[in-house]
């Protein structure tokens, strides 16, 4: 097994909007502010603070204003939010948080359709629009993500052809408007996503565009996650999505403990303990997942929660 | 990054020793049989059913021969118990399971002193107690375990040195004895390993010793047992110890739900998923892992058990 494990993997935190938006909308705004600010001071460089969407259909994230506005921010960390529309991303623009301009794309059609009602061609037509109002306002891209890039529940696998002919119609149009990607994120959304799969797709996609950061968003669904890591860590991928605790769980009956994304703590202990550094302190991120514990009032998926350091 | 997969793994099921002996004593006899009749009808062909251990330490297993005598068995599997000492071994004789005889080694000796109270020679003077004894009762000799091949919370990381010193030891002692070893297990008895430790104890030890059969026994206690699995098969290892549902945590405060061994049901789905057989049914398997929650009364690690197949 070669490994060609980078020596820095870039985490970027997303306990509090995965997590919050799925917990009960009662938690004190306040409360999501001292996770917040507690995260802040582990190292991490990247917070994903809230989403800013529909508050009747998410109503975790009514607060994603006042969340934003009281953080205490500290320097060198972005904190930023996300949005599934137009009237989101002027919402986000409006908030005080960092602005990073991300675009979308779904490797499977049918998903999209359900998810967000619109078909490849409008998915593409709304990237069109986000990328003007990037340009018109002066934000930087950030990021172009692929959801369902792993498979969805409807489609089963996706071919890896058509997960490279979605990213390079967005890569296109992005070219055609001047705009560079700096980063692609593939995203295994449902939690499909097994290691011989990431290493294909990661290869794919590096074999077809050499110079473009690749990132990955994975869940621990059936609890390949960090074993889907290894396999991207493997081909030296250096950016990860993940959560503090493995927030994000889905709401299933009696027990939140599963589904969520891969877990921040316990994949910065795997890469420390392999020497790859993250800027992160262990001890600290442990504590915070013990306090998003304390906060949503139950158990979650963290393993380092309970055995410590 | 090489992948040498094998195309079928073995699974040991330690489900019912591993988890039972750290669970409630006041669980029912008729329940744990019922669980290991439950395994039965997965697939699976070994069945790790009870420890012979000093009931007044290890409540939950004092009725191990009550366990033993009411299982219903399935042609084809086996059904085994473990023991720490000459006492032990007697009673596993006199009990209805199989025998498979069982040698050991701490590549540790602080952790031997502290779990066993013997040193690296007297250790290796009951082994040779063992091996006497497995030759007079008729016993074949299944494997060599070498506890805390991945160090201990005592003497940290070990030297893969002195791991394979210390399998050297045991191996020409059985070797002198005209007895060999058919496969040696490496245990993360503590939970500390990580996958590039895998990767380097597995391929030294096969360096060493190319035609010896190699098993895993991991820990999920950090949240990398899965990423450590992969790094076992990603060099053909083909034999892993496992529980169904996780069973066998630890009793931390509150909730259970770490530490335990690595979950039956999602390697399982990890293996299959990446083209590796098992003979294991894994809806079965997803249903025993539910049927262990019921009877230990509490959630378990298990993802699949959440989320389903």
């Amino acid at each position: 097994m070669n490994l060609d494990l980078p020596r820095f993997v870039d985490i970027f935190e997303e306990g509090p909007r995965e997590g919050f938006q799925i917990e009960s909308p009662d938690i004190p705004t306040a409360d999501k502010v001292r996770f917040i600010d507690a995260l802040s001071e582990t190292g991490v460089k990247h917070i994903q603070c809230v989403s800013f969407v529909n508050p009747k259909r998410v109503p975790g994230m009514a607060d994603a204003e006042a969340v934003a506005s009281a953080i205490a921010r500290t320097e060198g960390v972005s904190y930023t939010g996300i949005w599934l529309n137009q009237q989101g991303l002027e919402r986000a623009a409006r908030s005080t948080l960092d602005m990073g301009g991300e675009l979308q794309v779904y490797a499977s059609q049918t998903f999209g359709l359900k998810n967000s009602n619109r078909d490849d061609q409008q998915m593409l037509e709304e990237q069109r629009r986000y990328l003007n109002f990037y340009k018109e306002h002066g934000i930087p891209l950030d990021s172009l993500i692929v959801m369902t890039a792993f498979g969805c529940h409807y489609e089963g696998e996706i071919a890896i052809s058509r997960v490279c002919e979605q990213i390079a119609s967005v890569l296109t149009l992005a070219s055609e408007m001047g705009v560079q990607v700096p980063r692609l994120r593939l995203a295994d959304t449902v939690g499909l996503a097994v290691p011989t799969a990431v290493l294909r797709l990661v290869g794919a996609v590096r074999d077809r565009w050499p110079d473009l950061r690749i990132g990955l968003h994975l869940h621990d669904t059936r609890g390949s996650g960090l074993a889907n890591c290894l396999a991207g860590l493997s081909l030296g991928v250096d950016s990860f999505d993940s959560a503090c605790g493995g927030l994000g769980g889905c709401p299933f009956a009696g027990h939140r403990s599963a589904a969520g994304n891969i877990c921040t703590e316990d994949f910065v202990f795997m890469c420390h303990e392999m020497g790859i550094e993250t800027g992160i302190d262990l001890h600290k991120m442990v504590e915070c997942a013990r306090l998003a514990e304390r906060i949503v009032g139950h158990p979650l998926p963290s393993k380092l929660a309970r055995t410590g350091v």
